[in-house]
């Protein structure tokens, strides 16, 4: 039995001793995500939503979560935010000068773009930026998502913690593209015809992003070393046109040997929905999980992270940095 | 931070800028899972074993991996460890003058102790007490195990990152005992009478530990209040004798509604093993592994688990403080 008078919230060194006041959140990018998060940051005992900020002039004054978008960020700092979670930009370039805005005002950042999951692989030197601007602002910075972010590389490292040796590690991401939204369908080519298909990737900014961050966060956790190599193939249905895509990324080792091996699946029809993680070692671990609905759980994600970057030290951090983050039961209080 | 001086890489990018030095660990304990903690720590590039300790006078000069066992932790001490891995006790009370041994030594402490997964619960005095000592110390302390300490407390709560909201969880640990060791299925009464077994239930240190802990630091995790029953039954074959157990902890919330439900299921012949978590919430979410075998997963936590302390803040922790635990790949060298 708990102990009489033990309140949930006072325990050890984790939750401050005296209740905190709520951490005054700030949403930048009032798309799909990020109007989910600020509902979902203004229904929680311990976060309170200050500011919603968008570019797009078409979304000033919207209400949002009972306040409107403003356009600049300037003008919600007044409300002394202390952590904006930015859903804006799959690429580190185009987030950066956001992230900058948000250090210069002293908020903590958490965003869901996908190269900030992991700036180190093909971002160094504006990465190293970064955290040093981070660190002289005493704010943390992390990318984090569903995927990148959790299921393709945070969720099989934290797996691989009760492996004594880690020989191969293997992860499937398989959805079926018609239960997410057209925006997704649109992203991985649903309805193209292949030529067309081949065309967009040629030009660049289409289908998933954040595999090769994922295997880079998992090799540099794991101390494997090695290269990242990425490939892709279009799904076609019998009428020829796209249906999805298959993507994958491998870290081959010095012997050429593919040591993991990240494959997205995504296409309208898929039979098997599902994540698994398969860690060949001592032991051998299989792990399958059902129902990750990548919106819902990218902007759950984004939310829970608030709370485990205002305990991990200034400087830009991964989720390999961060206590665990922690969902909340339903109606729970304050800490 | 970290006391000046210790050898723990700082956190920041994750790979450090130079090569730090091995991590110097002293094993106290030297039954199966401390020698074969030994055995493992010895095996990494960036762990050092630099002494094994046991009170045991019949295990003195027993040879572990290349080092004989010594009876007293001053002796060891003079080869300036950094971490201790303790393996000896499941109760805090037991384990806790080994714990004070090591901190006045500067040695941090992880260690396998079932109650020091959260201590709060059933010694909040005590655990008060090693806190403050640890802090002072400038020390990190830190329970863990596969069970508690991670399948059925710390995983299911970092699934629950992404969700938006919890209205329930489940976890099951479906073990068959046959494929454990002797002093396994001695703990949960494999062979007794049932009237033996309800016996050494009455008689305490009986079955298996940690259930109720595993149950508080989810429940303290996620925001959930209420209170925790435990009950068990055994599993009785066609003779009549125990084949193993099945125990379950409940976090009932204000209103009685059972919010945390786990289940310990440990028979000779379970049809079924495996681990499987189940969030209802939003998103609904169902886990399962298969192939956790639970003395590879305590000691490969316990060794993975020195890494992830030395980024954390001097105190008594828990995993919900550490930054991921990590597994190492085969051959992966020092960071």
């Amino acid at each position: 039995m708990l102990k009489a008078g033990c309140t949930w919230g006072i325990i050890g060194s984790m939750i401050p001793e005296q209740p905190t006041a709520p951490t005054r959140v700030v949403v930048v990018g009032a798309g799909p995500i990020g109007a989910a998060v600020a509902v979902d940051v203004a229904a929680r005992a311990d976060l309170r939503l200050v500011g919603i900020v968008d570019v797009d002039p078409a979304k000033q004054g919207l209400d949002i979560a009972g306040l409107a978008v403003r356009s600049d960020l300037a003008d919600v700092a007044l409300a002394r935010g202390d952590v904006a979670v930015v859903c804006t930009a799959s690429a580190l370039p185009s987030l950066a000068p956001t992230v900058r805005a948000c250090l210069s005002r002293g908020l903590h950042v958490v965003s869901t773009c996908e190269e900030l999951v992991w700036p180190w692989e093909h971002h160094p030197e504006l990465a190293a930026a970064l955290d040093a601007e981070a660190r002289s602002a005493g704010c943390g910075v992390v990318g984090t998502g569903v995927n990148p972010g959790f299921l393709m590389d945070a969720l099989p490292v934290f797996l691989s913690a009760i492996t004594a040796r880690i020989d191969a590690i293997s992860v499937v991401r398989a959805q079926d593209a018609a239960t997410r939204r057209l925006p997704f369908q649109h992203k991985i080519g649903v309805g193209l015809s292949v030529a067309a298909f081949e065309g967009r990737v040629a030009a660049g900014g289409f289908l998933h992003r954040g595999l090769g961050e994922s295997a880079a966060f998992i090799a540099a956790a794991t101390g494997l070393r090695g290269s990242i190599t990425q490939s892709h193939r279009p799904i076609v249905n019998a009428q020829g046109s796209v249906d999805g895509v298959e993507q994958e990324a491998r870290v081959v080792d010095d012997v050429g040997v593919a040591r993991i091996t990240l494959r997205f699946e995504a296409w309208r029809g898929h039979p098997d929905p599902r994540d698994e993680i398969v860690i060949d070692g001592e032991p051998l671990l299989r792990l399958t999980t059902r129902g990750v609905h990548g919106d819902v759980a990218t902007r759950a994600i984004a939310v829970n992270a608030i709370v485990a970057l205002g305990r991990a030290a200034p400087g830009l951090r991964t989720m390999l940095d961060l206590p665990l983050p922690v969902g909340r039961f339903r109606g729970a209080a304050r800490p």
